[in-house]
């Protein structure tokens, strides 16, 4: 099923991933709807979790929280089903990605809570509609992302670099883009840095550490937002038994539209 | 020793506390530094307790959590020690006042976690210096309190009706009032309400359910925000087997200046 011809509705849409008709990556799909990261964790571990998310805004802007002992998330999306709603899941034990699955439900414990994170698919929207190109959704590639060394504030077993993704963005148009993505502070906000890279820790900006990389041209400057991978990567450092997450790409589609998460 | 006489800063002030030396609410102490609630409860109930305060922003606006193991707020007051610089503390066993204390050292748990909740002192000094005069800051009294019927959004065990505190304003300098302290989301922020009591659940508005009743004469208008008493009420509720909050009144009194906390 090509994306043109899919359903609009976010309900529609994780109905169909929900019967496996549909493992894509989500870019583009129910547009002018908010896409969230997802982090499972054990209960033992969500005061850590969302104490990190308090602490780390930026990279870690925490939309909803679903309670343990439920999967339904009902101020995001009600009548959504956590453990089936996602196209493909990441799950890790100890820390280590173990499989991806389609499914968590035989994985599913009574003492898991849920994490739904803003995803920069949302100011993506924001930038396009305002006449700024960007070349990894003309491209239909993955946005760059890069380990920095920014270090997050630390909260008990969580701590680590912040990541980032990158957008070229011609000169002329950064002050644009800044102002733009600073109206979406529950998805990352304005950028962490403008231009040079190695300022924080990138050695090589050609070789992103996750998604693909993409080519600077001409007056073309890199602006670094933070990123919703920053979690996944520093919940991960802690090893934790059991930590299920949303496959790169693979977002979690709510209900929410885009304009409720603009200040 | 008089407020006139009192040193005026924050480490000073939290020293002649914790000697003994000073044992009175804290209103007009350390001017324009930020003073906070305080509510330790044991690491088990802290997610949930985190998750209300997350979801119940304008009642709880954390300032700052002290992690389990430590009493030390490092970002917020470098050097203090919570469980001697707070002069009076409230002690609650299975929800119920058990005592006060001026010093919870006997009581601490390495399990304990503190949270520091912003408090209206700040918006105050802002509305004075406005021109809009206070009548229990004038008066020397305690705010007036009181009981609604908003339900707070419920977080695990947590959950309740929120707590307000009223100020009289003349008619005239209603929308000054809301203008100013809409600049301090991370203490309580705009009105939740202005004007008739009854519509928010205030059968008796002479009678307040904490503080002390203040006159309403001429055109004032009782105007509402929402008050950290919120969260002293509802985790109570739970009936947590220790639960430890400053005494109302007696604040801690943190290093961050009120202006710290505008946006």
């Amino acid at each position: 099923m090509s994306t043109f011809n899919l359903p609009k509705s976010p309900r529609s849409i994780r109905g169909l991933i929900r019967n496996g008709e549909l493992t894509k990556p989500t870019t583009g799909m129910a547009p002018g709807y908010v896409q969230s990261n997802l982090v499972i964790l054990p209960k033992d571990l969500a005061f850590d979790f969302l104490l990190f998310c308090k602490r780390n805004p930026k990279p870690c802007p925490v939309i909803d929280v679903v309670e343990s002992g439920l999967y339904e998330p009902i101020n995001t999306a009600p009548g959504a089903d956590l453990r089936v709603d996602v196209a493909m899941y990441s799950v890790f034990k100890y820390g280590e990605l173990e499989c991806e699955v389609e499914d968590i439900t035989e994985y599913w414990r009574e003492d898991f809570v849920s994490f739904l994170i803003g995803c920069s698919f949302t100011f993506e929207s924001a930038l396009i509609k305002s006449g700024i190109s960007l070349k990894h959704v003309e491209n239909a590639t993955n946005v760059s992302m890069y380990v920095t060394n920014i270090q997050t504030e630390r909260a008990g077993v969580f701590r680590g670099p912040m990541v980032v993704t990158m957008r070229p963005i011609p000169r002329n148009k950064v002050d644009q883009a800044i102002q733009i993505t600073a109206r979406y502070p529950a998805v990352h906000g304005a950028p962490i840095h403008v231009g040079d890279p190695s300022e924080i820790g990138i050695k090589n900006i050609c070789k992103p550490d996750f998604g693909d990389p993409v080519e600077l041209i001409g007056d073309e400057v890199p602006v670094f937002w933070a990123c919703g991978v920053t979690p996944q990567v520093v919940a991960r450092s802690s090893k934790p038994k059991l930590m299920i997450t949303h496959s790169p790409g693979y977002m979690f589609i709510t209900d929410i539209k885009d304009e409720d998460l603009q200040k």
